[in-house]
């Protein structure tokens, strides 16, 4: 059996994350029981929500255990199979985390994904058509419920879900207005990605500034907004929401380092008669395949091309998804293995 | 035709509102036209919504223009009639004014509203069977949507919205726990509104602290919360919350001095996948008559008992409305004016 790099949680970040949270190891895989998988990992997926995950605090999800394996998306190959339904050579996307190699049960339902690399490739199942295309998905269409001619408005918006999110509101004739960090992720989400404009939150120190930005971007004001980021971008937005608008709650990156960020004008909620809807998308498997559907064949007509950050490399983890959560990435956020 | 007492807003509050906002005028009251009825007022109905719509300030509602008759719901009894639809006696609900007489036309949908007062009396169709009655109703049964055997909360529980909304919850076999100001209101929402239990929030300083009184009384957890004020209430439900919670967002009396009152973790919206809503009963008008049934019923087989805070005579109206808005009446605020 193969050696396998592993990052482990060695300890839990006091307020920010670092380097020294994770611990690297080499394990020996160990041997396949009957109605496992030995799978070797050519993609993990780094993701926001793993900074929340690192706290010991109540949350949707468990902590991540200290001592274990960084949990996390994989997509990779099956290398040698003990179950009828997997053959070597198999492309497939898991939850193998920080790790080279992983062994799956899968009779267990939900563990492994046979996926078709044929027309979308195998990394994009870790981004716009995998878990943050249906995070986008689930957020426009289930909670949003956009109407043609609307204004959709998301933040992140060069990001895996963002880009996702621009994507599947034009694809149902609504304006999209994203916000991104710096004028060439700006640039990307007009010119490559389809948005109506976007706006460089950089440029703005404060609430009522971003929002002087938005009025100009969203003429006629703000019907759904899609949030990933908390914070001065949820406060700019809520601004200039119309009547009866809608917010799907995703991420609040803003608030992961253990300060609570306050939201600073409830009472527009009441006013504008909004509904906010926090979700998370693991929660909703019924509608991952429609999600999945639209978004591979979005992909296949460029009507979304992803952009894609890519470490190379077990060790650069930890480095990598630190910039993640500072906005360094530049779309999808992945580490390379092979 | 009769001399007219009324009271003009005269100039906006800067900060807390006061009585010199307030102008009493004395008016003749105008010959009626073709369709038209003369009603004169028993009651006035005080809100805290009128607050609001004394700022000039963008808000769902137009603000209350200055130089003319404050705008509130009244009850009162048809004195002279120009349509057939109405004859001198009947009783009558409509939205009069802070005044002793109106003049209404009648053929407009939505002006006045004929009550039966042989088993609900007059003044509770400005309270627990009227505008509040159907806001409890409204924002439980569209947004909440309980479940029997959940907790729902309620600020401002001894109060006009939140006396119905403790029994209407009852009624769909919930616990249902108050949050209102002083030991006297709590215990009549335990002992007369049926509350299973009751917490005075005077006894508590800060939004952690009333949050553990709330533990102590939601042994599991909070399934639904009715806001009708804002500030530290709503921090403290939202320590205490069930993952899927409902928050109906009604009123923010908290807010209403012109001081944003933030929301100081925003984020549990996230990590419960709370759907908050905001809402304006009069956007309903659809669901009034199924509210006003059950509310009618209610009151009528003892269920539901309001109280009501009654001050005479018109002069008294703006001190009334003051105290209503530091929460110094006990249950629904009307003046009696006959």
């Amino acid at each position: 059996m193969p050696l396998n790099k592993q990052f482990l949680l060695d300890n839990r970040p006091q307020g920010e994350a670092t380097a020294g949270n994770f611990k690297l190891v080499v394990a020996q895989t160990p041997p396949l029981q009957d109605g496992q998988v030995l799978v070797r990992h050519h993609y993990l997926s780094l993701d926001p929500y793993m900074r929340g995950r690192m706290n010991d605090a109540k949350s949707y999800a468990a902590p991540q255990p200290l001592g274990q394996v960084m949990q996390g998306g994989t997509a990779g190959e099956v290398v040698e199979s003990r179950s009828p339904r997997y053959q070597p050579g198999d492309m497939v996307v898991g939850m193998g985390g920080w790790q080279e190699y992983s062994v799956v049960s899968v009779e267990q339902p939900g563990t492994l994904r046979k996926v078709d690399t044929s027309s979308v490739p195998l990394s994009h199942y870790l981004g716009a058509v995998g878990m943050p295309g249906v995070t986008a998905w689930y957020g426009l269409v289930r909670i949003i419920e956009p109407k043609a001619g609307e204004t959709m408005v998301v933040s992140a918006a060069a990001g895996a879900v963002g880009s996702a999110f621009g994507a599947l509101a034009k694809a149902r004739g609504c304006r999209a207005v994203g916000i991104a960090g710096g004028a060439e992720k700006c640039r990307y989400a007009v010119q490559e990605l389809g948005f109506d404009a976007c706006i460089d939150y950089k440029e703005h120190t404060d609430a009522p500034s971003l929002s002087r930005a938005l009025k100009a971007a969203c003429p006629d004001g703000i019907d759904g907004y899609f949030e990933n980021v908390g914070g001065m971008a949820l406060d700019a937005v809520m601004l200039r929401l119309n009547a009866f608008a809608r917010i799907a709650l995703c991420g609040m990156i803003a608030g992961y380092d253990g300060k609570p960020v306050p939201m600073t004008y409830p009472q527009l909620l009441l006013t504008n008669r909004v509904k906010l809807q926090g979700f998370i998308v693991s929660e909703h498997m019924e509608d991952w395949p429609q999600a999945l559907a639209e978004l591979g064949a979005l992909v296949a007509c460029g009507k979304l091309r992803p952009r894609e950050s890519i470490a190379q490399g077990i060790e650069s983890a930890p480095q990598a998804f630190l910039g993640l959560l500072k906005g360094r990435n530049f779309g999808k956020q992945l580490v390379k293995l092979t």
